[in-house]
């Protein structure tokens, strides 16, 4: 490959002016870069890839891509409390095009400055499009949001609306009809996830267990029941649904959604009935809509409940794609 | 994808007994990994990828292709001085394929635990194959070997014998022939690359800067000066050669490998000339050959000497992937 367009790559992913921040010895340009956690603080650390055709659509804008490969990690970093500090990306690219290398960097260093998380290093290969982002965050030592902390008794809680980026997802494949605005707000969950991340690093000090809405309610609360040795029982009449979901008639697909559906990124958490009152001042200054949809108990499992109290069938497993091992 | 094939996966990676090393507060089975460098330490950090038709071969044995994944990041990590600790994989499977799983980890763990270096989480996705490594070591405060610490006046070093991964992949692509001995040799050393880890630990009280050399030769003591503002020479007949490469009768393909080969995972460093004596006695220890091949001067770019002092002309500018941006 000629310099010109190993300079090309370069320019996009630059920023000499942030190399050096808070922590940071060396940043992009030798083997390594070099980092150091705040006295007292532990490292969270996680790596998840985005893959074309599998968890976007290969036409989707780069820009959007480019929020959304940092997006589903910072998400990670929030499910256990922590301070987004850097972060790592490996770009598979099957040729390179100016314009999307423009839009892609640009979307996400974006969601980077707002996050406050600095590009530290990578690799760019040549292959089919596909993009692994490993990121760092800072904790207090000992203080993390883990799966495995929940306690029998404890309320369940949900940040935001559930099902929302399933719903998108079933629109952009045709398979159900919105209206114009409900479509775009539930296309926008899809591309252009938030990471609540200032929601995590508050919980610190008032839940137990937490783990964020990758794969679906089922799927992503059921890792926080196996791990904590307990079961779960919620409300489907408690779950928050958005405007969109609840204009869908059909009650298997609004509760596939909002049960199974992959992508949302909010954060599922378990909290002492003791906190109920702390956690709704929390969602108040957030300005984020928090839900106490169920209870910990001795047990295994998710089950779900309808308004007579009787279990529903859970249709549908979770998000499709391979397992996710840490 | 039924919750089997998830299982599946996570046999192969899963490891429980070692979930918990020194410095590890959490391991796989949440959404992050926790880890603490130890007091006084820092973290060095990289990530490679390996795309299957561009960096390997897609029929290469699985369990070198698990050796040679992580390898080529504790090459990274071997240059800066640091001791591996932790890391993640990213692994993009078109289907899973068990007798493909149990090699690649069988591979990737016999160096892991060779290393001393612990799986802490990672992703699995279905895509086309690639392979993305985030290494983490440890170093004392300050004391990393950098590109940009060369002096003038300082040696140039090289570890091993130059050029011989090249000359694997010249005979694997069948356009040079070799002996069956020297081809085994050279093709292991394209497939089963040694990272320098200990070469680079002992480094850190004697070297100024040091790079591995995955791009070639020159490409690679390129970035040293770049990043250091000097120039460097070195001498052709003081470049080491192994057996196979000595019996290369074309100079022009034997330059071509010793000067621009990749993915060697030697270590090039530079070291004040009162190092010599030190440096010599470390390769004697270490049962490892280091060559002094030439020295850092005023000036910008690689010149390569022949025996007569002219410069030689470099054919080939590197390996032929896209940027390594970290």
């Amino acid at each position: 490959m000629a310099s010109s367009e190993f300079d090309l790559i370069a320019r996009y992913f630059t920023r000499p002016s942030i190399a050096h921040g808070p922590g940071t010895a060396l940043g992009i340009g030798d083997d390594c870069a070099l980092v150091k956690p705040a006295p007292g603080h532990e490292l969270a650390i996680s790596t998840d890839t985005l893959v074309s055709g599998v968890h976007f659509f290969a036409d989707v804008r780069a820009s959007k891509l480019g929020h959304k490969a940092l997006a589903v990690n910072l998400s990670d970093l929030a499910a256990m409390g922590a301070t987004p500090r850097w972060f790592t990306l490996a770009l598979t690219l099957p040729e390179i095009d100016p314009q999307w290398l423009e839009g892609f960097s640009r979307g996400l260093f974006a969601l980077a400055d707002e996050a406050e998380i600095q590009l530290i290093g990578g690799d760019t290969t040549r292959g089919p499009l596909a993009i692994t982002i490993t990121v760092l965050g800072e904790l207090p030592a000992g203080k993390a949001l883990r799966r495995d902390r929940a306690r029998d008794g404890d309320d369940v809680w949900v940040s935001g609306t559930l099902g929302d980026a399933a719903l998108g997802l079933r629109s952009l494949q045709g398979t159900v009809t919105l209206t114009p605005a409900h479509r775009a707000a539930a296309v926008g969950r899809l591309e252009l996830p938030t990471a609540r991340i200032e929601l995590g690093k508050r919980l610190l000090s008032v839940a137990h267990a937490a783990i964020d809405i990758s794969d679906g309610l089922v799927a992503d609360l059921g890792h926080i029941c196996a791990r904590s040795g307990l079961g779960a029982a919620v409300r489907l009449d408690a779950l928050p649904l958005s405007e969109g979901l609840i204009a869908v008639r059909n009650p298997v697909l609004r509760a596939d959604c909002v049960l199974a559906g992959g992508d949302d990124y909010e954060l599922c958490f378990t909290a002492p009935r003791s906190a109920h009152a702390e956690i709704d001042s929390l969602g108040a200054q957030l300005g984020l809509r928090l839900s106490c949809i169920g209870g910990m108990h001795a047990g295994k499992g998710v089950k779900v409940l309808d308004a007579h109290g009787a279990a529903v069938a859970v249709q549908s497993a979770g998000f499709d794609h391979f397992s996710k091992h840490d």
